[in-house]
């Protein structure tokens, strides 16, 4: 497989995805594509801490650089932190052909994103995620945005990347839970759209792959491929960009309610997956849900779930502020790859497959169902 | 001439620019086709004040309307108040179809444009440009910006509107001074591109046309097709749209000098293309600018000239934020409607133009020239 992956919006607007080993020649080259003499890098301070060969690297791709580091955690998502970061661009002296480089996961990345899109209306965007989530997620598609009192993501603005350069070998150091998080995305992908991702995967363990270099390429760039295809045909989010949240309207609901950061996005997303199967098999599927839900026990561990009820769960779904309209939308499946969007106003079935997959996801790991890598059915 | 004017943006957006006596009506049927039921209002503070019946039947618009008013003035261009705007539209529980509609002149628009480009990633915005400033020129083209302590419109996005719509009979309520604000840009696109703008304004006393709504309107709409001929086939600003900075170099280093506010923008810019006209002739051109200058009593008045030494001017010129590279850049002509530009590094060149304009300013306006329609030459 290439290394190197192409994307064009709109009909105006293309940049390259890259995941490399060398990452560094590729985001030069694109420097030079641009003419950008001066960089500005906003790097996550853990980032800038714990890969400071990396950062070296990427200072010294220019004679004009300059580096802000963003405190790590979602808090930098602000308007305080984005008008620091809009302060310290144009400290420097900027012009149009000044790139901004952004070096984190999706924190940093949605920041400097923000930053970029508006400091003279528009400097050039590099990603450089270093978070598995960030790579496969939110670098692509061109979502920027900080958070607002009154809710996650409120302000921001959609603003393409001219490149995202993915720094393979930063993703092998990563935490056990960090790796992880990214496969709730990885998983999803699978679901709704390249099921080879799901037989690729059955049967391992996810955490291995940080020593399968190759196959962990291969993952995410067959991740990146679902979602640039998507965005693609769908740029400012209308309707086929939703199939993107399967899993999510639970995900989003769980996060807000136990808290946001408690658990991590990705085993939010995955439990969310969990009852979106049941959902899709209450509305006439019936699935073999073994491909994901064999991962149970290394996407979750084997900590209690967080404590949800149906009612909270509902409550925050209703509370949604991207929400239109009164009913609920859910993406579901006709198949595994072949998701639809379906709006539901009978809160009760929520609440019921909610109580369900909350029960199976506690049988799964304590290996009471045999659908944990015992297939009954042929997969579909 | 029709009401209507289309203009189509990439290959993706598109929108119509009207100028109309009937606004309440075209806005409404916009309204329908966006699907808007929720409208914000963000209103300049003075319009909302002296233009009552206009405000009433643009609220009556919509069962769930509110109205943001807009503090007059500059100031309002700030970070500060962006963020209040933010907050206010984020309160009033916006969704994607939320229209925010724009009403006032250009601090307004680009204002509430900024803030319609970052709440929520973008809501649906609606220009009602009250000044002919506004109409002919900020709120065609998708610039939004606020200011920042080193510099104007430094912090801003593209984002082009859904709609422009101008109501025509709130311009002839507007002062002398505002109302031939608009004239700088106005005679600019007679100078870079449409000429005739300048044959059919030849010989009148421009406050006149306050009183003849149908020539007005052409001229705005002619005005409003240059503007949009060039934004169309440069969307982000890169190289042809430059040649909308006809007197500009000039006019916001003068602006600068005096301390913005202190003379209005169409009057430097009038003074900055009898500059630029200068220059041209420098350059190698002979041009008669006998169609424009015939305008300099009713463009200036007859206070004296702002005392700007060419020294100040080109101090002006270099800080510009805006500037790449160390030259100087200006639009000039080698015809009136054959605009180019030039990079210039002989700074003392431009003084000796400024100087020269200074005094061909004032000996327009005390008739020492033969200049003053009286044509030496024939039209170019």
């Amino acid at each position: 497989m290439l290394d190197k992956q192409q994307i064009r919006l709109h009909n105006s607007e293309e940049y390259t995805i890259t995941v490399s080993d060398y990452p560094i020649t590729e985001i030069s080259r694109i420097l030079d594509v641009l003419q950008a003499k001066k960089i500005i890098l906003a790097v996550d301070s853990n980032v800038n801490d714990k890969q400071p060969a990396l950062i070296k690297e990427l200072t010294n791709m220019s004679e004009d650089a300059s580096l802000y580091r963003v405190p790590a955690g979602e808090s930098s998502k602000s308007i305080t932190e984005w008008k620091n970061l809009a302060d310290f661009c144009l400290s420097r002296n900027p012009d149009r052909k000044t790139a901004l480089i952004a070096v984190g996961g999706g924190v940093t990345g949605d920041l400097a994103g923000f930053a970029a899109s508006t400091v003279l209306r528009g400097l050039p965007l590099i990603h450089v995620p270093t978070t598995l989530l960030a790579v496969v997620d939110s670098s692509i598609g061109g979502k920027t945005g900080i958070n607002h009192e009154s809710g996650k993501n409120l302000v921001g603005t959609f603003y393409q990347p001219r490149a995202v350069v993915a720094p393979l070998s930063v993703f092998e150091t990563l935490s056990d839970r960090e790796f992880l998080c990214g496969f709730g995305e990885i998983l999803k992908y699978g679901a709704i759209a390249d099921t080879d991702i799901l037989t690729i995967l059955s049967g391992r363990n996810l955490l291995e792959l940080r020593g399968h270099t190759e196959l962990l390429k291969s993952i995410i760039q067959r991740s990146i491929k679902v979602k640039a295809d998507v965005v693609i045909r769908d740029t400012l989010e209308s309707n086929l960009r939703m199939i993107l949240n399967y899993g999510h309207t639970f995900a989003h609901a769980i996060e807000k309610v136990t808290g946001y950061g408690k658990i991590s996005h990705g085993e939010a997303v995955y439990m969310g997956m969990i009852a979106a199967g049941l959902l899709s098999d209450e509305l006439g599927a019936s699935l073999d849900h073994s491909l994901l839900e064999q991962h149970a026990a290394s996407m979750l561990g084997s900590e209690p779930l967080p404590s949800v009820s149906g009612d909270e769960l509902v409550d925050a779904m209703k509370s949604d502020k991207k929400k239109t309209g009164s009913t609920l939308r859910f993406v579901v499946l006709k198949q595994y790859g072949r998701p639809y969007t379906e709006e539901i106003s009978d809160t009760q079935l929520v609440k019921k497959v909610w109580e369900t997959a909350r029960q199976r996801i506690t049988d799964i790991r304590s290996g009471t169902t045999k659908n944990l890598n015992q297939r009954t059915t042929p997969a579909t």
